[in-house]
């Protein structure tokens, strides 16, 4: 859990990083930033922040910033339901971002230590215009380069709420104290 | 048909109107960009730019570039097979698009006269952050402001050799002479 203070500072922080890739929201979009601290409650090693332009019965799109070395922690998108889980293409606007995936382990990777659970380390890295497509329910992880990153994510409806952490003290529903 | 001397000169403003919009390319996705005159042969008046970043089974996302004052004619995305329609939404990322749907007519309307078949006028404006979602089958056109424009699209996937434009002279498939 964040504190307010806390969520507001990210949120400026955000604004600043989208206006760096000439990212333009409307006020809506603005007050309905989302920024995730997986419950860790320590937004400059691992978090996400977001907004979410579109998630219809169909379709996904959203913008995400990642703060310079800030990494989205572990996960994956499964099946359940009639929903065969969630396909995601991460594109890089801005800054850098070096993504993990399943597949043969990179060796050394360039992403700084990371605290907690994690297991797959095939490295890709993502400079602007670069992009990587993700099948359901395959493990990924991502963390920003130094100077943070921009990145637009195109994917299958989200239902953040069925995501799956590899580290179990994680929550992904953001709560603001 | 465009000559291929017309079409690389619209490929270099298509990069040039990307530029302005901070929107970055591969060279992959520079060489892959596409100019549809609609078979018109008029690209100052009627035409698309566009790259395709991603259509697959299940997802599809474009960057469209406008011309200033150009014309994306009208036409719907039906349903065929197995598929139910292609969903569309037109997210505005620089310069100003106005969009017709379905609808009670705006009168007047801002757009400039436009040449053909022209049957839906309800009008929606929209400035960079701003996007307007299309239901599948719904006819639609779209024209930039003075300036021109940069859209990004979040859809279903496309098939676009299944659009139907409501005027018979159109042909959607880019030729090159
Ligand atoms: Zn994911
Ligand atoms: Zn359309």
């Amino acid at each position: 859990m964040i504190s307010k203070s806390e969520y507001e500072k990210a949120v400026e922080r955000t604004i600043s990083f989208f206006g760096k890739a000439q990212i333009v929201l409307t006020e809506e979009e603005k007050d309905a930033i989302e920024v995730a601290d997986f419950g860790l409650n320590d937004l400059s090693h691992t978090g996400l922040e977001l907004v979410t332009y579109l998630n219809t019965e169909r379709v996904c799109a959203k913008e995400l910033v990642l703060f310079p070395g800030q990494t989205c922690p572990e996960h994956r998108h499964p099946a359940f339901g009639s929903y065969i889980g969630k396909e995601e293409t991460f594109r890089c606007r801005w800054g850098r971002v070096l993504l993990y995936v399943e597949g043969e382990r990179t060796n050394p990777i360039k992403a700084k230590a990371v605290d907690g659970l994690y297991t797959v380390f095939h490295e890709i890295e993502l400079l602007p215009g670069e992009q990587y497509t993700l099948k359901p329910n395959t493990k990924h992880w991502f963390q920003a380069g130094d100077e943070g990153a921009v990145v637009s994510e195109f994917s299958t409806p989200s239902f953040d709420e069925e995501d799956i952490f590899t580290d179990p003290r994680i929550v992904r529903t953001p709560k603001i104290g």
